[in-house]
């Protein structure tokens, strides 16, 4: 039987200021982090990723190439972010298809949440299991599937459904 | 450039009672087990958590603090369990604030399933890709987002939505 | 303390053709894949699966026993595929009565999607968060809970909502 090649998931080629925390296993490659950043275990972060200072992401979460997250954002649990709409039916092969996702200062992400190629802007939360398919620009908490306002921001204020 | 802060996934400091099998690798740390449970790979599940007898957690499962299942659960593959509600428009830091779970006897909780902080009794079944976002008391079949009861216990009935 | 029966995650017994690439850690057990196919970190695929050629399996995804995937197909990030649907009120141990699942060839399943078990046929996309719970035959984009068709087969649609 042909031979399987094997490649490991690692830390490789990443750019990253102080104190930064991993927790392996990981696959982290081409991407850059600020100060102060923690990353938990079964992550993988892609190439062409830039992360802020103060960014938390937890276990399980998925970043694809062409997203930036700005300072004090929290990535929960399983989160998934997505560069290719499969507009011709099905995955683009060519890099310069993929998608953009650009998002603010101080947005937390709920666990389980789905992020299409969007921009999401600053003081954002985005419930748990939330699958958000368009920009979102106002303050405030969104949830469902598709993501939709629930509350404008304001303090004390929940993402409970 | 500073030097990355690696810790491993590991098991660290659990309880159990007898005859607990895990495939590795997995993330576990501060949490107790009761007899005959399983835990699949790529699970992490933290400190404060506790597990009755006979349950079993598939693998990608996520279990934060605070959480507690009862005896002869199934919780599937790639299941988040949340315990911060981000009520303050991002991630509390202190656990004083983070919610608790309870989940009753003989609860299955389908794959890829998000579960807020609520109650679950028992005799429970959610449905795969389900939201949990309110506490659930009557025995039957959940699903959607947010979860609603689909059909009250009856032997025969399904998770099909 | 009683002992933990420990198994590691790994590549066991499995079948392939020419060019299988993979990036471990994954677990993957007595399945087969045809030809180039791609397997990323984090996944595990059991028993009795079947997976064509030139199919690309991505992070963080779960494939059941019982499923089959046809050539040149894409699954993506975090898919969960089901083969029990707590019928009696939770998990069957009988693998006589799990349910089986056939994918289609050139089938796109986008991150983070639920799969039950169902017939996928050709051609068709499958978009990110969602929960697929019947058969789909037409050709097309497909989303949501449970997943509907948002647009019959046309070369430019998009699987946004």
């Amino acid at each position: 039987m042909n031979q399987i090649k094997l490649h490991q998931s690692a830390i490789r080629d990443i750019h990253h200021g102080r104190n930064l925390t991993v927790v392996e296993p990981v696959n982290l490659y081409e991407c850059s982090f600020g100060d102060d950043c923690f990353i938990g275990p079964f992550c993988e972060i892609q190439s062409d990723v830039t992360i802020g200072n103060r960014v938390r992401i937890q276990s399980h979460t998925f970043i694809c190439s062409g997203v930036s997250i700005g300072d004090d954002c929290f990535i929960a649990h399983g989160v998934m972010f997505i560069n290719d709409l499969f507009r011709e039916g099905g995955p683009s092969r060519a890099p310069s298809d993929w998608k953009r996702t650009v998002i603010g200062r101080h947005v937390s992400i709920g666990s389980n949440a789905t992020i299409l190629p969007v921009r999401i802007g600053d003081d954002i939360v985005i419930g748990a299991g939330s699958v958000v398919t368009h920009d979102l620009s106002e303050p405030g908490v969104y949830a469902g599937n598709p993501a939709r306002l629930l509350h404008p921001n304001q303090t004390g204020k929940t993402q409970e459904t």
